[in-house]
């Protein structure tokens, strides 16, 4: 038998599968896709939930508008097509945080149920976790928070389409979990999220 | 003073700071980025790399054309615009997982220094750590290799404007690391770029 020389690399396939990796690492992914009105707590919910998931050192990403839309959807603007492309990228980069093992927080208003099914099917085609949260505040309340000053710009008419004003919101029908920030505070808010997690067996234990 | 009610939550800020997100987990982040001509070893390479790094705990997650190519970015074709927009998709996504503090590893050809130039930038601007990685094996070993049959569609004439056929490879003049895959075998390319992980100080320890 002759040395093999390194020029007659046996080229394999190294990939690691899904179960070995979060083993590997003691972690599941999933995805928690918030939806709901400007101004009712989807950013506040899921940064608090991100970091009460980081700082038990469960591994998880929080995707928003600050991080989304001056980077990977920065060539996107409002027409209909580009909120549905929008939407879509976000979901498809949600999946590849959960494939990974991490779990991946959205935060965008996302008001059609039609684009919400979309994100879904992607997560369910990987057979990854996908839980749709409904962040349920009455618009009056939303409004009244007007954290950016968008429903004072959209009343003015200075913004067109802007969700609860001028364009719909599609809430969620059947969603795995309902916040009702009027009513609880962010902590209890946080709490249900870590419930249905840990009902769900993703969160801790594993290999750490 | 009266009783807080739920209605008058202190909406706060919640980011986490990405020095205590990485330091809560025990990681760091950063993008490899393999570059190389069709058949170089990008994908062998970067798959052996993220196993021996998920193995020893340490996240890591690989983009490549399996998971890029059928999903984020299958809207695209191969016109000059949509080849730009590719890489900066797939250079935005590594960034984020950078900042999540996984090793994001990315497997495409990406030909053009202007393009991994635009990526480099993206991560810079997010002062992420960027590692080029040139999988520099010889045109004529790759085309031996020729995993997926390209090379011999495109000598053919059945695929147009092929890298390294009818199409240049801009190979990087300045790249943070050179795998020469043509002489060393996979075990000692991951080896060169473990070392170069690990002397970076992105490796191992935290707080695991």
């Amino acid at each position: 038998m002759t040395e093999q020389k390194a020029t007659n690399i046996v080229w394999h396939e190294g990939d690691l599968g899904r179960d070995e990796r979060w083993k590997s690492l003691g972690v599941k992914g999933a995805t928690l896709w918030f939806t709901g009105l400007s101004g009712s707590g989807k950013s506040t919910v899921s940064a608090a939930l991100e970091q009460a998931l980081v700082l038990r050192r469960q591994p998880a990403y929080r995707l928003d508008g600050d991080n989304i839309r001056h980077g990977l959807n920065k060539n996107l603007g409002f027409t209909a097509a580009d909120r549905v492309e929008n939407i879509r990228r976000i979901g498809e980069v949600a999946k590849l945080f959960a494939d990974s093992g991490c779990i991946a927080l959205t935060a965008f208003i996302s008001p059609y149920a039609a684009d919400r099914a979309i994100v879904r099917k992607i997560h369910e085609e990987a057979t990854l976790p996908f839980f749709e949260i409904f962040v349920d505040a009455p618009l009056a309340i939303c409004e009244g928070r007007d954290p950016k000053g968008m429903y004072k710009k959209a009343r003015a008419g200075l913004i067109k389409g802007f969700t609860g004003v001028d364009d719909p919101y599609e809430a969620p029908v059947t969603p795995e979990l309902v916040l009702k920030t009027g009513d609880s505070a962010v902590k209890a808010c946080v709490a249900q999220c870590l419930n249905l997690l840990e009902a769900q067996g993703l969160l801790g234990g594993g290999a750490r």
